[in-house]
């Protein structure tokens, strides 16, 4: 028996994104949104996702400029670092500080989560970078209140928390409240470090496959 | 202002799971399975993956006791690599062979995707082995391909794919005929990384997270 199946990358991208357009109605978005809605689309397989997206007029330029400055990525965790497609960066730094050794101590002592603490240790790498959120809304809530408490501004955030306690809540804090910091997000409990890499290969390159063939 | 939000790591998970308990008709599955659905929902925040959701009886023992023998964890893409807990496995080799520099060449010769190439450098690896996919329908279709070919049986596909092209057939045809494998599957355009990799911890490990605290 042989399988029959679509093989070609290139009209697999070409399908795809053809359907997320008919599918969902990308071009009420800003033209400079729409590659980042239909990657995020993309990423999760579910057209409704353009209903929870919200995101500032200026998030893609913001986020595309800091990467052309090779300004660091900084990730909640390594699935989202591992998602980025770097050959499409300007050589930034992909940060994940999850692992660092002074993560747990500080999370026992701060009482709170360990990519929480994470956060803590972007302190003096923040400054015009893109941060990108795909997991841990304690890591959202956490950035958000080091904001607050006067810490340099991010370029943009990429906030794609996922779950069932604190990620509707950490998302509709930064929409209500941006900190002055240009951003995008899906709102509700949808989320995850799919979407989050989708986000930063959206900023940094737009729909490349549409005109690679 | 103070940001009030939770977090304790164990009441998160413990509100989570509650959650989702709560929400989606857990208990009509096999105690088996209990736990490996919740971490797919908990992975996406959505409980009505459950509807979607279809797995043979014995997976979980399957991939478990694979683990438990050392067995190779063959996965899709890095960003799903990179979501299995490795402390939690029995120092099993987790393995993917995307990035082999034999894959560019022998996609081009095939006329098929990157993922599906690097399928076919499991050959050897493949018996007995966990197969996780988390991306790429066509990574799928070519397992399966393999499988009607004569390649030998790994011990259980978790099939994860995402997205609007081949996402759904390749799950379908899967469950259609599983080809003796034991599988577990999100059944439509649903997937992703993140499913996949919440699958292997739920067949590693169960719901550790309950019991830590």
């Amino acid at each position: 028996m042989t399988l029959h199946y679509e093989r070609d990358p290139g009209a697999i991208y070409a399908a795809s994104f053809a359907t997320i357009r008919a599918e969902a109605p990308i071009d009420r978005l800003a033209p400079d949104l729409q590659p980042l809605a239909i990657r995020l689309i993309h990423a999760c397989g579910m057209v409704d996702l353009i209903e929870d997206f919200e995101a500032s007029g200026d998030v893609v330029a913001c986020a595309h400029s800091a990467i052309e400055a090779g300004k660091p990525i900084l990730c909640d965790t390594k699935m989202v670092a591992s998602g980025i497609i770097a050959s499409r960066l300007c050589g930034n730094e992909i940060v994940c500080t999850l692992d660092d050794e002074r993560v747990p101590g500080l999370a026992i002592r701060e009482g709170t989560t360990r990519t929480a603490a994470a956060v803590e240790l972007w302190r003096h790498r923040v400054e015009g970078a893109v941060v990108v959120i795909g997991n841990a809304p304690t890591a959202l809530f956490h950035l958000l209140a080091c904001l607050d408490d006067g810490w340099p501004k991010p370029a943009a955030i990429l906030a794609f928390p996922v779950g069932f306690v604190g990620a509707a809540e950490s998302k509709a804090e930064l929409a209500a409240n941006p900190r002055g910091v240009p951003f995008a997000t899906v709102h509700g409990r949808r989320g995850g470090s799919a979407m989050a890499a989708a986000a930063v290969n959206a900023v940094s390159a737009g729909l490349v496959e549409e005109t690679a063939r």
